[in-house]
């Protein structure tokens, strides 16, 4: 499909957004397409359905997912497509995600999901993992993402600032 | 449909069925049909869509699901049925169940799944849970029911068995 | 008895209210009659018992319970009436409700306690799991379930609405 | 009451003797008579009752009480005298007595169970508390207890054995 | 000693009075002396030993300690006084107590500390514990201990009050 | 590099490979080549960081990376190449793999590690996920995944077998 | 080197200055100089090998790493010097530390970082412990920390103030 | 004193042994001489008391100890010496030696343990970093201790051994 994006970032709910954005924020940053939808696993089992069967015809190429609590629309969506999904677990109230976490990472052998750190570190770290993975066939991606990481190792200063303590 | 059992005690897969016999045993000994299948939410997605979508047409009363690890198949069931869904989580490796618990009963707001304990003595209960809802309108089932928890009650002994330690 | 409602909401103290109002609201969205009482297992056993025991014959059909911390409540009530009991694990202070939901999950084999998500998600369930139990006999209720459902599937929209995160 | 024992020792289970057979021992070595008694207050909660409102009238001064999993005997034996109780966590199969220790320990305020640790260490420790509640107003036992804590003391080696390793 | 109180209250910190104090006002209230001092286990070891090592003779009836943490402070009077001690787990900033609970109430077989609840709860049920232990040779007290739970009884409204949620 | 296989699987120890072996036999069963090496973070530093600074040049297209305990190989080795590195949490002896999975997933925003979930599961599901990225530009692969997949649907019987249980 | 302070507190990031300063502070009130210094395994790995590496001929006599998640700073420093190193977990968002917690302490046979507590009070303690090291062979540290330890003993009130509850 | 050994390694018990032995056979293995010495915090709180204020005229200069459950023995001796104590946690029955970690690593600001992994890892590593601290002015050390870790180096092999998974 012309100019179908690469990349989409699903989440169960809207209040999701608040986390996913960081996803991405980070392709934007690394001016990779992507597609941002809601899809939930429980309230919306149809969309999931049809998101997931349907993603690779669509032209996606990964998947990004992020969920809170009993999460299971990472692994719902890898179960029905072979692309790479990659989960994000939304700090949840009660458990502070290690519900999430769990719900996403412990997968059983035959459907893989490739689980990030909890809230905003594993939305843009899916980001960055996506960008790896499309950065294989996409020269011009490899070096905007080696970019974006020698800007990050630039920015470490040497010396704690005092007065940002 | 005509003797169309009133339960279905689904699995996500075989080694489930150590823990999951406990359920069918029970409802056996409670004079409860149940009619129980494999379904992999992950592995078997189709299928999973079929049987919940199906459930209620198909004559079910109430879906017992067991499962392990990102335990997903009762709360996917639970999005697409509104059956009464009871949820056992399977004692998983590593995590000794604590990951099944956490992803059947940390459900969102919308789409409930009564979960039990982990194990066998959630199986157990699953079927005595199930009995007791089928029980609020067959006056039989409800006799055998108190019956069995009679007899419980009547198996506990009045001083601990040294013999037995 | 006449009029009698088919729900009893109980919780183990005033401040649980917060917490199980929202069990309460989802009933009275969905058209079912509930009474709400506290009945606390520790501070009025004896309203515990004679709760408990007299359930089924004040004319209850399912009893919702709410706890937190060392939660005896749900697991007390379902060792006295055979009776479908639910159970929601309200939020403790130090723990987040952990100690409150396995107090209330881990029940032995023999007295089960169908188990919600900690909070307010849990409360809303216990609700709809009530009402998908009394459905199965009552046609009117089983639309207003349906239709409930149906509402909560298209208010999910289709994209994340970035002015709200 | 003559010659009525001062330490009632109550459990959830046959099987919780494993464990709390080393109360009893404990008690025995001191020269404390106790009683030992299975009470479960799930499967037997009539019981429970008659127990935990006679206790001081039968004669009991202490109640020690050991369950496991969801493990309401303890406190709810508390909510219905106001002996001390003190309780003992059983090991749990799949969480190892986490369960049964937050179970028993995270008890709202007004009623109190002295929580000792998981398992056989628990049981004898439930027992030298016992005891040291008693020895406050019984001279012979505090000797008794006090050599029994001075006989562990002088137990314990200066070295470490290396054929014991 | 004349007028020596039977109860005293010791604590790792100032910090820790914010519970502690709670053990204090229910001895109040239950008409029960007590002897309030900070006792840091790590801080002040000589100070602990002092005080363990001669509350017995100090007149002292039953030991009532707090701490957070790493907390010491129970175990290591129990360690040193055959008198009853009870422990409180203070709330800790980063694992919210429950690195205080496993260090009060997993201590090995020889060396009991009764554990309550983590926080305020804890602090008001040591009280009432160590009340309860008194109250076992002191009729009086008695009374006042089951006058003071005949309130606490009464004081349990039978409806959720909407008003105060 | 002619030959040069896509896939690296390193592992912190020989005693990983019981676990890690999973990978390759699941990498091999799609006909893809893999080289295993041992590269321990800790004991041989340097080996890691020319692992991870050569990996790109070396002709690898993605690395799995399988540690336990404080398992540093993942998320030292993403610091070092743009690589996608895909993390297994080899099951540790005393916390069973819950160390060394918050070890690998818990990364900061900046260095992505794609987490499976604990043992055995992980390491296939690490090479599927590895599989699935480079099926993306190689159609015979995806061909080979789309059937192993298949197959493993089929594999899934419809009812448990009792005989089994 | 002439001058060169025997203490590196290295640090994950800028954001772990608020933690770190503690031990900074507390060096400096004892005497012991030190150099601060931003070194991040994940970003900065370069400047991570090259410190580690070079930090005994740079003089130092002991590091200090703090740092906070997936932290590897601590490990993978004392994997390039055998130089005391402690660790300081700092506390995190989501998982309060936990994480920062099991990823310092759970090092494998051979490489050790001795782990202090999770947050401001590890960082203190760091600094104690490194002086503690360094007054095996400074009489005039040796006093000073006696002198600073006699002093936090003098400061621990004897009673609780009320007035600061 | 002549010939007095330079490092104590002290046990709560003999049981502690099996795993203490690993930091006694490290030390022996770097010619480090050593004592080793079972001190209970609880059933021997004298001797502790006099191990401890004595460790240092005694001519130790650092402290290995080790315990398990409510592990006080290694914070306890901190406070009582400014010798550099490092804690190792027993891996305990129940909980594995959670219990064990977080009664060593999270004491109070003022008191320092530096702590291990628990279990052997965590007595290996202890005796390790022990001989660190000795090493900063013992040259023939730092040489042997510098051999000992390149021959760890040495010994990973480069790829996994399939015969031996």
């Amino acid at each position: 499909m012309l100019g179908s994006p690469p990349v989409a970032i699903i989440m169960g709910s809207q209040s999701d957004w608040a986390t996913m954005r960081n996803a991405a924020e980070t392709l934007h940053a690394l001016g990779v397409a992507y597609d941002a939808r809601i899809v939930s696993a429980h309230r919306t089992p149809d969309r999931l359905v049809s998101f997931a069967k349907g993603a690779r015809e669509a032209g996606f190429k990964v998947v990004i997912a992020g969920a809170g609590g009993a999460a299971h629309l990472p692994g719902m969506t890898a179960a029905m497509t072979s692309l790479p999904v990659f989960g994000v677990p939304v700090e949840s109230k009660a458990l502070s995600g290690q519900d999430s976490l769990l719900s996403i990472v412990q997968m059983p052998a035959g459907i893989p999901v490739g689980t990030l750190a909890i809230g905003r570190a594993g939305a843009v770290n899916a980001a960055l993992l996506a960008a790896a993975v499309l950065a294989l066939t996409d020269a011009g991606l490899a070096e905007r993402l080696d970019a974006w990481r020698d800007r990050q190792t630039a920015s470490v200063g040497e010396r704690p600032d005092p007065s940002q303590a």
